[in-house]
């Protein structure tokens, strides 16, 4: 048997009759093992936005330079105008592989071997994450699990570029006792 | 003339009346430049600790995986405890190192080639980064500007090596109109 994950999800829905209504949706989302996923796979995210006042309380706690602090000082940068620290974009794309991928057991990062930011993330963007599976082998010194080898790059609402990271991650093989049905 | 920023910093200081009182410290910080740093240039950072509600916080934002959500959840996993998200420890060594660096109008993360995570950081640890400059030139395309290679290393109280990253980031030049001294 294969194990699932309930997420609920409440949205606001518009009704017929001109007032929006609470609804709550439930989607079942299936846990991914590393069985479940080949070289030349790919997967996109869902999107999310990132909002002035997030930008800026991440950057006071994790990043504070100018360019991230505040609009006023930001516009006498290089950027002309507030941008994200690297290290937020990072964040946000993780947040949104790992909803995509979803890996039983959680996905550990082995490393980073390339992180690049072409394009700056600036207040209200919406960021969706595209993932390439390019590699895959089992783990030799864990044999209940596989390493991956994936490419992720992040876009805004755009198309245009903001990150592109190459990466390792080491995750569950599906249980013996359980199938992929 | 040279720039420098005033760091307010308020802290409790115990006095003789077995009372603690409020007591300003002001601390006068260099802001840095292109031209300030070579290759081979070493700077230690000061240090933080990450608690448990701070490191939970952040997974729950950006990496929502067992083993960074809760103690009784990460203690069937292999970390057998609770662990910070690899992005919360890349995003606290990138905030120790923007406070002693400290780029005039800041330092412009470029890439990242190589990032690893040794050891895990678990609540309570206390952080510390170790910044080699690896190599410098000026920039091509921005003439008030270089570019510095340099490598992070991040290690926790017990002098393990919890994060090595090797990046390159833009920084300004001196301008002309201030000397060094």
């Amino acid at each position: 048997m294969s194990r699932y994950v309930l997420i609920f999800s409440v949205m606001y829905c518009p009704t017929v009759t001109d007032r929006a209504t609470m609804c709550s949706v439930i989607l079942i989302m299936k846990e991914r093992y590393f069985d479940d996923v080949k070289a030349g796979d790919r997967f996109k995210s869902g999107s999310l936005s990132v909002s002035e006042k997030e930008l800026v309380e991440f950057a006071h706690k994790f990043d504070p330079q100018m360019f991230h602090l505040s609009r006023k000082r930001a516009e006498r940068t290089i950027f002309k105008g507030l941008i994200a620290s690297g290290w937020h974009t990072g964040a946000l794309s993780m947040f949104l592989f790992v909803q995509t991928l979803n890996f039983a057991e959680g996905a550990i990062g082995l490393g980073v071997d390339e992180l690049r930011w072409p394009n700056a993330v600036r207040p209200g963007d919406v960021l969706t994450v595209e993932t390439e599976i390019l590699d895959v082998r089992p783990s030799r010194s864990r044999p209940g699990h596989g390493i991956i080898r994936f490419r992720n790059v992040t876009t805004n609402q755009r198309g245009e570029v903001v990150q592109t990271m190459l990466a390792s991650a080491m995750v569950p093989r599906r249980p013996k006792h359980e199938s992929a049905d």
